[in-house]
C-alpha cells in the first residue's frame, strides 16, 4: 500500500509511481495521456494504474497537462519570478472515488513576452532538490524546449522554443521526409549547421529547403541531412536564446538522446554545460511538493 | 482537335489545355497529381483528360513535377545561369498510346548554394513571354516559395524558401493549431511580426510559441495569430532573401491571395513590387515553349 502517489500525467503518457514518504515501492504506466481523454476519463485512466495501490484516502500529487484547461481540472498558473513549486497552491481535482484526494500542482506562466510552462516545473524542481545550490541556466529539449533563468531556488524568466516540433514535422511530414534518415547521425553536418543558424540565424529559412536540393544536386547521405536539420534548428534556437546562456553556467535536463546534441551545440560555443537525464527528474519534484506539504 | 496538348502536371494537380498554335480551343483538370501516381498510371491519367482531343500524333508538352525522378519520365535540370526555356532539350516520355508525342521539359538546378526548380520556370517563361524586357527578380509565393534573379532572359540565380509549407503544418499539425484561426486577417500584426523577424531573425524560433502562449496568458484573436505566424515566416524569409529583392525591381508571381502578403511585406520595406496572377503563366510559358520549337 502506499501513503501517497505520484503522477505524472502529460500529453501523451501517464507515470504514476505508489510512494512511502520519499520511497518508491511501485511504478506503473500508460498511454492514456491527456492528449486523449475526454474530462470524464480521467479518473478511470488513473485508478486503472493505481487502484490497487490504495485503500483509505489517499493523496495523489499530479503535474503536468493533466492540469491544463482541457485536463482534468485547471491547475492555474503562477506568474514569474516564483518559487519552483507551490504546495500549498495545488488545485484539487472533483473525483468519484472518495479514496482519491486528488492534487493538480499549478504551472508557471510569463506576461512578458507571453510564455507558459506546465510540468517542467516539477523537473525543475526535482534537479533544485538534488542540486540546491543551483543558480543558473536549466535547458530541457523537448518538443517545446524551454530556457529557464534560476535563481535562488526562484524561475526568473525563461522562453520555450518550438524546435522538437518544428523537428518532427519537417522530418516527418514535409518534403525533406525524402532526405532526411530515421537512423544515424553525423555529428560534423550537426556541427557545421549550428554554426550557420547560430551566427547567421536568417539562413534557418534558406537552409531548410537546401536539404532537399542538395540531394537532388549532389550527394547527401539521409544521416548527414538529419544531422543538419537538427543543427539548423538548435543553431536558430540558440541564436535566439543567447541571452539565457552566453556566459552563464547552464545545466540540459531530459532524454539523454535529445541532451547530448544540445550539450554538443553548447559545447561548440566553448560552454561545458552540465547533463542529467530528466526521468527520474519528475518524481523528485514531485517528491519534494509532497514533503513540503506535510 | 488539337494541334498540340500543353499540360501543366504537378503534385497535386493535372492542368491540360487544347491547344491550335498559340490559341486555346479547350480546358480540363484532375486532382491525378504526379504525388498520388504509380509509374503505370501516369498515361491513362493524362488520356482521361485529353483522348478526345486527339486524332494522329500530337505533340503534347509537359511542365512541373511529370518530370521528376517519381514522374513518368526523369527530364534531367539543366544549370544556372540558363535561358528559361530550352525547347531542344524536352525528354520523351515512352508511351502506349501511339498518338502520343509526349515531350517534358526539365527543371533547372543551382549548384550552390544546392537549389532545385520544376515548374516555375515555365511560369516565369510566361512572365517574360508577357513581358519580354523585364530584368530584375521574381518572387513566386506557394508551398515552395523560389526568389529568381533575372537578367537578359536568363535565370542567374535563384533560392527556395519553405515558408509555405511551414505554415501549413505549423496551423494545421502544431500545437499552433489552437491558436491559429482558419479565416480572417490582421494586416497590423502581419505589419508588426514581418518587421521583427526581418530585423531580428533570430526571434523565428523565439516567437512561435509565443503564439501559443500570448492565447494562454492574455487576449489574442486567430485572425491576429494566423496573421503573426504567416508574417513571422514570411519576415524571415525576407531577412535571408534580402539580398534578393534590396534595390532592386520585384514582381510576384502566383495566387492573389498569396501575392498580396508578399507584396505588402515589400511594400512595408519601400519597394513597389508587380503583381501578376500565375494561373495563366503556366500555359503562356508551355505556349512559348511550342512556338519556339517550331
Amino acid at each position: 500500500m502506499a501513503n501517497w502517489v505520484a503522477v505524472d500525467w502529460g500529453t501523451s503518457n501517464l507515470r504514476a509511481w505508489a510512494m512511502r514518504g520519499a520511497v518508491q515501492v511501485d511504478f506503473e504506466q500508460s498511454e492514456q495521456g491527456m492528449g486523449g481523454l475526454t474530462p470524464g476519463a480521467f479518473e478511470p485512466a488513473l485508478m486503472d494504474l493505481i487502484g490497487d495501490w490504495i485503500e483509505g484516502p489517499t493523496r495523489v500529487i499530479a503535474c503536468g497537462m493533466v492540469g491544463a484547461r482541457q485536463g482534468w481540472v485547471e491547475a492555474a498558473y503562477r506568474p514569474v519570478p516564483c518559487l519552483v513549486t507551490a504546495p500549498d497552491a495545488l488545485t484539487k481535482a472533483p473525483t468519484q472515488d472518495a479514496r482519491l484526494d486528488m492534487r493538480i500542482a499549478p504551472g508557471i506562466c510569463q506576461a512578458e513576452p507571453p510564455d507558459v510552462m506546465r510540468g517542467e516545473e516539477t523537473q525543475i524542481a526535482g534537479y533544485l532538490a538534488q542540486n540546491p545550490d543551483f543558480d543558473g541556466i536549466l535547458c530541457l529539449p523537448g518538443t517545446h524546449t524551454k530556457w529557464v533563468h534560476i535563481s535562488a531556488a526562484e524561475v526568473v524568466s525563461f522562453r520555450t522554443f518550438m524546435s522538437g516540433e518544428l523537428f518532427a514535422l519537417l522530418s516527418q511530414h514535409s518534403v525533406l521526409r525524402h532526405s532526411v534518415g530515421a537512423d544515424g547521425w553525423d555529428a560534423e553536418a550537426f556541427a557545421d549547421a549550428v554554426g550557420q543558424t547560430l551566427s547567421r540565424p536568417e539562413r534557418l529559412a534558406a537552409e531548410l529547403f537546401g536539404l532537399r536540393a542538395a540531394g537532388l544536386v549532389g550527394p547527401q547521405t539521409p544521416e548527414a541531412a538529419k544531422a543538419r536539420l537538427s543543427g539548423l534548428l538548435i543553431g536558430a534556437e540558440l541564436a535566439a536564446a543567447r541571452p539565457y546562456w552566453l556566459g552563464q553556467d547552464v545545466a540540459v535536463l531530459g532524454d539523454p538522446s535529445l541532451t547530448a546534441h544540445y550539450a554538443a551545440a553548447l559545447r561548440l560555443q566553448g560552454l561545458a554545460p552540465r547533463e542529467a537525464a530528466g526521468d527520474a527528474l519528475a518524481l523528485a519534484g514531485l517528491t519534494e511538493i509532497y514533503m513540503k506539504g506535510q
